[in-house]
Order: structure tokens, then sequence, then C-alpha cells
């Protein structure tokens, strides 16, 4: 029995399923793939890992699933990782999923996009118009509002209900995107401050293991524009 | 025991679970919340139905549930889908839910924009520049190539295999939408062309049923352009 993790700690659903592995102690193989040298578009990636060119992918004893979400449910399914982190029941289990559909479009677009248009394409030399710019960071807001507002907001203490999910690590994960890209929503909203630290905690060490990288950039980034 | 499902048969989520709950034969009643209208944004549908105002939303014995994927997956649990449509099979069901996960992004995204700045903004008076227009239409273009190529060029008759799956029906459903904005994917692509006809034929007479609308649009749409 064999599971490889083929990620780049630098993209959030590669650090959701990290974690998530650590968390449940399950004796995985982590395989890099570094995106910033374009090895996901190598020959071999492509024929041999994921056609699509990206990263997160499993390799469960020669099964190859792409898509972290997908990948959450079949490791779920398949009890290496613990029922409490993706319920059972079937109502509750919804609930998760109702996020976990909505985020995509709802709330990763919005913070990738960000974070690409102001932090990797400029160091590809591609730069782009202050107003654009700023179009872009006013569509990550209005998400962040809906997160705040509409997710958090509802009277509990986690996305859903009052235990921790994978909702939560999908959520929190996103959120570190945009700070590699000077806009940290930790400093903007309250609430997902308390939110982000309740589940930095449940999940560390592995949490913070999984950000080095990505704290190291956010670090360099702020001495630069001192 | 009862299910409501609030939809406008414009949404292409709203017509595939409309199909599914048919094909079924499982006894709903459909709730009409006309977007046309801003139904959807009244207090009423907001505070009672759904806080993000949108559709589809089911409510199954007063369990109020939103994002059609996350539907589909309460209603297969529930056993008031087929099986067929939704494997349980561990493996079969991971590669249903990898390409349901692909889509809001890789396909869903590209061609409700392309569908909204083409042929919905302009009917609220708000035009866009032809450059800009182009540009959204040659990223819905970027999607079809990847979707033709990638998910259906595998050598198998549908997206997951050869057996229609509801990964098939998300699909179809959105490729039926920019339709209505001029634009037909069947005409560009004839691998699309032959596995929509096997799918359109799957679901029928449901499938026609839920596109009498969106094809009476089409066909004013095609008059006014002569």
């Amino acid at each position: 029995m064999s599971l490889k993790l083929y990620c780049d700690l630098i993209s959030q659903p590669s650090r959701t399923l990290y974690i998530l592995l650590k968390t449940a102690k399950y004796n995985f193989e982590p395989k890099y793939v570094k995106l910033a040298k374009a090895e996901h578009y190598s020959e071999e990636f492509t024929t041999q890992v994921n056609r699509m060119q990206r990263v997160p992918v499993i390799d469960h004893n020669g099964f190859l699933l792409t898509e972290s979400v997908a990948i959450v449910k079949y490791l779920a399914r398949e009890k290496i990782i613990p029922e409490s982190l993706y319920p059972v029941d079937s109502k509750q289990q919804a609930r998760v999923d109702e996020f976990l559909e909505w985020h995509h479009i709802g709330l990763r677009l919005h913070c990738t996009t960000y974070f690409r248009v102001k932090y990797m394409d400029p160091l590809f030399g591609k730069k782009m118009e202050e107003d654009q710019l700023a179009g872009y960071e006013r569509r990550m807001v209005q998400a962040l509002d809906v997160f705040d507002k509409k997710w958090l907001g509802q009277g509990t203490e986690f996305v859903v209900g009052n235990k921790v999910t994978v909702a939560d690590l999908f959520a929190a994960t996103e959120l570190e995107q945009p700070r590699m890209a000077g806009y940290d929503p930790k400093e903007h909203y309250p609430a997902i401050a308390t939110w982000a630290k309740k589940v930095q905690a449940h999940f560390n060490p592995h949490y913070d293991e999984a950000h080095v990288i990505l704290n190291k950039i956010v670090k360099k980034q702020q001495s630069a524009n001192l």
C-alpha cells in the first residue's frame, strides 16, 4: 500500500492535502513538483501524472486522482483522513460540501487571481495597469466580505457548525495566498483573524510546517516594501 | 416527505437538477424563482431560502441546501437519484467528482461569463467593448478545447467511462448556455456534437422539456440576427 502526493507547498490545495495527511498521521510520500521551474508542464508530468498540468495529484496504489476536493472525498471514503474532518452523516456532509462547492468561484478564484496578477506575473516581467489591479483587489475584497459575513458571521465557531472540518482548512490555506501579494485578510476582518487562529492551532504543528515557504516569501516582500 | 426545488430553467444547474429529479421519477415540487425579475434578491428569498441569493436550492423536509453539486451528492446519498448516475464505488465516484470539481472554474465560469456579458448585460443596457468581448470568447473557446480534448477525447464514450453519469449532464446543460449568446459549441466541435446528442437522448423527454425556454431564446436571437 502506498500513497504519493504530488504537490508544491506554494499551492494552497497542495498545502491542504499535505496538512490533512500529516494530521491523519498517514504514511505518505510527498513528491515535490516545482511550479516556479514549470515542472508541471514537463512531458513526464503531463503524460504520466496529470494531463491538466496541475498539482495536487495523489497516486494511491496506482490510482491517480486530481482535483483537491475530489481527493479529500476519496481519502475520507478510504478512511485515510478522520471522519471528524469530513462527516459521514448525510446532512452534515452536505453542509461541508455546500461550502467546498461554493468556494471554487466564490473565494478561490478571486484570492488566486489577485495573488497571480500582483505577485506571480511581475516575476515573469508581466505588469498590469494600476486600475486593472484595483479591479482584481475589489473583487477579492467582495469575496472576503461574503466569506466574513455569510459563512463565518452565522453564529457558529467554524465554517460549518462548531467543529473544525476540511471546509475550514480549504478556506484558511486559501486566505494565506494573497499575503504573498501584500494583502492579509486577517488585518482587515477581525472575525477572520479569530477564526484563522483557531484553525491554525487545530492543525499545528503541520499547518505552520506547510506554510514555512509561504511565510518566508511574505517576510521577503515586506522587507522589500519597507 | 416533501422535496421542493427552487429553480429557474434559464440557469444551467437548475436544469441539471430538474432533469435529474424528473429522470428519477421523484415526486418533487418545482418552485420557480424568476431571475429576470430579480426574485432571488427579494427579502423573502434571501432570508427564508438562500442568503447567497441564488438558485438552485432544495428544501427536503425542511432541510435547505444550496450548491448544485452538493445537492446532487446529497440526493445520491438519500437514494433519490439512481446509483448509475452517481456511482457508489469509491474509485468511480472519485472520477465523477474529479470532473465536477474541475468544471466550476474549468468550464462553467467561462461559459456563464460569456453568456452574461454577451446576452444578459446588454438587456440591462450594459454594453461591452468588442475587444473585451473577444477576450471572453477566447477564454471560453480555450475551456471548450480542454473539454473536447482532455475530457471527451480520452477514448471513452462519456465524460467518465462508457456510461452516462451526472458529469455528462452538468457539462451538457452548461454548453447549452452560450447558445443564447449566439455561440453553439456543437457547431465548432464534432466530438462535442456527437456526445451531446447521446446525453440529450439519454435524458429525454426531460432534457428537451427543461430546455424549452432556452431554445425559444436561441430561436429569437437567431431571427433577430438574420
